[in-house]
């Protein structure tokens, strides 16, 4: 957000003046793993994927059994974590014609319109940065700089966005702010890095509240991992990335608590969608999910997530409250007693009441989105109905059904049981919610339409 | 074991000297689950299944994630976790014309010459006792008291085998040692009765070394919940069921607490074999694993475990070793300082190294014995060869395969990617195991072949 932009958004934005405690504004931290899937770590019950760092972080704090993101795929996901918004909304949904991410040849980006969780907790005076990886745009005005971050030390797009997989694109692009530093880093040696400077942020800002957007990209494709990690994982190379990722959270939680920050820092760990079932032992495992990346389904939207906040979050605790990413945003902009932008739809809920360990009726509806802006799915409590499937990355058209697939996802998580003979109510009640949110949709030009692979 | 058998058992047997520490012999508690699947717990990432207790004992103690039963289906998996023997062994594999679990109409049983965990344990006077279900025959003869165990209170076969599904069986008889002391029990209030009974029985036996086999009949279907459970859980009626059970852990151990018994008394809680994915929505969840109850597929076989002793087992702990259900039984002998037979084959081997938290190598191979005494996998370190499958309770007769299917366990948890081409020396090694172990097992009489259904 720039500075007219800022003036213009001044005009809608409301204070939250009853909450603001800006004494007591927490760090945030949110580690974003790249395709890890809800079956991938060890306190999710993966057999051989060893992730003490963050078991222990599950141990101290609250784990989500029924954590969504905003899209099954990487560029949309982002665009929903970053702004609470449906990536429908800032036009960073799929389109026919495009293909469903940002790609090395594509123009478009997060438009600047947006309001970023880094661009709002700017405005309360957070330091904020992103480690890692992007996927918003890399063209020079869609670089996290001019969206709210003040550091970018990373990747523009997904690790596997350079030759040979495409070869027309460049090698890949490390940047450091606004510049290249390297083309090609040695992918060996990401993790570590990353780590390092995701270090060096917090300590430096260790004084002041900061926000830290640590969006790994991996354990996408291709997967690397360093000498300290490679080959000492029983699941082979996927879990030597995931244990040697498992490692920097825990390198990051413990820079908090060497610090004195642990009281002050709410940290957020998750993943960005589902597991690529297509890279085969070299993608992970959406547990008991149905599918993965790619999805509607469950192993596609529902992905592992924890968060940490000593002294405020209790710790051993088990959430099953249906949560999204999206949620985030509004969630944090409270904690930080930041405003809330009144010119524009939020999807996303404060969930703060969730971490409190407060029982509340919450929001419990998901919108399961495809490629061109179709609504796949719809879940509203226990309910998740499909009008349309389609399986991850088949050549299989989709398949629309007329009355949708009903099933109780909460008795039936793997999606096996369609039980819509016997429930014509519920149907109708879904249908009325599609209608009505499809009502509240304004179109907006796709930006994943322009330019090419 | 009667009384002359005792004498000549004791020709063959050794007591384990130089490790007999009398004053030290733990209890023992075995919580054993009917068709708990390895993904029906919280702390194995259920999403709306609620377990709490089960959740903490997995906390204080260690969780397992490649546990093993010695069959996919309930009567042999039973022989072989109280005789630490390969059903085979005993005649307690099912065989083509008999089925594969004793039935209301069989008048088999386990042989009395075969020895069980009771009987080792009376051997250095431990109090016995099995709450629960049995299902190693249900004449007189076999019946727990002929068998080792000083008490019994329970079922004698599953609590589905009674009208309306078995026509011709009586109401289901629920015992009290020797006697049906009701017929048609209110399984609604099972569950409660089971632990008050567990109660009643440690604090009987606090000053003195107890073995309660405390074997569920639950979640197995048909579906019982009392009152204080029913309706409660997310996940429906299993879930309730499931909690139910959690609670009843839950007063076990508090019970054990509460007599300060904690750092004197090893408790393991596992599940008889898989989840009975044939009841749909009453069955449960082998969560990322393949298939379920009555397949060869990991879902059958491998269940969720945990071990419990404070003081001696350190808590937060998570084992992928490749454990058996049928290593109890050495395991337990040498913690009581009781004789292992040397006149019979045991295929279990002592883990008390893992429990202790030592590293050590150790057996690693599992294998996967079907109906009709055929072996169908099996297991060595991380691979697994299938040589027969079958799809779990379907009409589609069995597939041979020649050379055999091979899977890396460890990296492909669900069985997905067969990699035998890769691996043709791999493959020659099990199937040179597979010989070697067929030729080290003597057939037996089929105890399950004996009388109707």
């Amino acid at each position: 957000m720039k500075n007219n932009k800022l003036w213009l958004a001044s005009l809608f934005w409301v204070p939250v003046l009853a909450q603001a405690q800006p004494q007591d504004k927490p760090n945030i931290i949110i580690i974003f793993a790249d395709d890890l899937g809800y079956g991938d770590l060890s306190c999710y019950a993966h057999p051989t994927i060893y992730t003490p760092n963050l078991d222990q972080m599950a141990h101290e704090g609250m784990r989500f059994t029924q954590f969504y993101n905003a899209a099954c795929v990487c560029t949309p996901s982002r665009a929903g974590l970053l702004t609470g918004r449906l990536p429908i909304r800032s036009g960073m949904a799929g389109s026919e014609s495009s293909g469903n991410v940002i790609y090395p040849g594509s123009t478009g980006g997060l438009p600047l319109s947006e309001i970023t969780i880094a661009e709002a907790l700017k405005d309360v005076d957070y330091q904020t940065a992103i480690i890692g990886k992007w996927h918003l745009g890399h063209l020079p005005q869609y670089l996290p700089l001019n969206q709210g971050f003040d550091y970018f030390f990373g990747i523009p797009y997904s690790n596997d966005m350079a030759p040979p997989l495409y070869k027309n694109a460049p090698e890949l692009p490390l940047f450091e702010n606004e510049n290249v530093i390297e083309s090609g880093p040695d992918q060996h040696l990401l993790t570590k890095r990353y780590t390092e400077k995701a270090i060096n942020f917090i300590e430096k800002n260790s004084d002041q509240p900061f926000f830290l957007y640590y969006a790994s990209n991996f354990p996408h494709t291709p997967l690397f991992a360093s000498n300290d990690f490679s080959g000492k994982s029983k699941r082979g190379l996927y879990g030597d990335v995931v244990e040697e990722l498992d490692w920097s959270v825990g390198e990051v939680l413990k820079t908090v608590k060497k610090l004195g920050l642990s009281e002050k820092t709410l940290v957020i760990f998750t993943s960005d969608n589902g597991p690529w079932l297509l890279r085969g032992e070299n993608g992970g495992s959406a547990g008991l999910l149905r599918d993965g990346k790619g999805s509607t389904c469950e192993g596609g939207f529902r992905v592992p997530a924890i968060a940490w906040w000593p002294g405020t979050i209790k710790s051993d605790q088990t959430s099953a409250d249906i949560i999204s990413t999206m949620d985030l945003f509004p969630t944090i902009v409270k904690l930080a007693a930041a405003s809330l932008p009144e010119d524009r739809i939020i999807d996303g809920k404060d969930i703060s009441p969730v971490l409190f360990g407060e029982k509340i009726e919450m929001d419990n509806k998901v919108v399961f989105y495809y490629f061109k802006n179709e609504i796949y799915a719809i879940r509203k409590g226990p309910w998740k109905a499909h009008f349309i499937t389609k399986p991850s990355y088949s050549k299989i058209p989709p398949e629309v059904h007329t009355p949708p697939l009903l099933y109780n996802i909460e008795h039936d998580p793997s999606e096996k049981y369609d039980v819509s003979e016997n429930y014509p109510d519920i149907i109708k009640d879904i249908i009325d919610l599609k209608e009505k949110h499809e009502a509240g949709i304004t179109l907006v030009e796709s930006q994943l339409d322009k330019g090419g692979r």
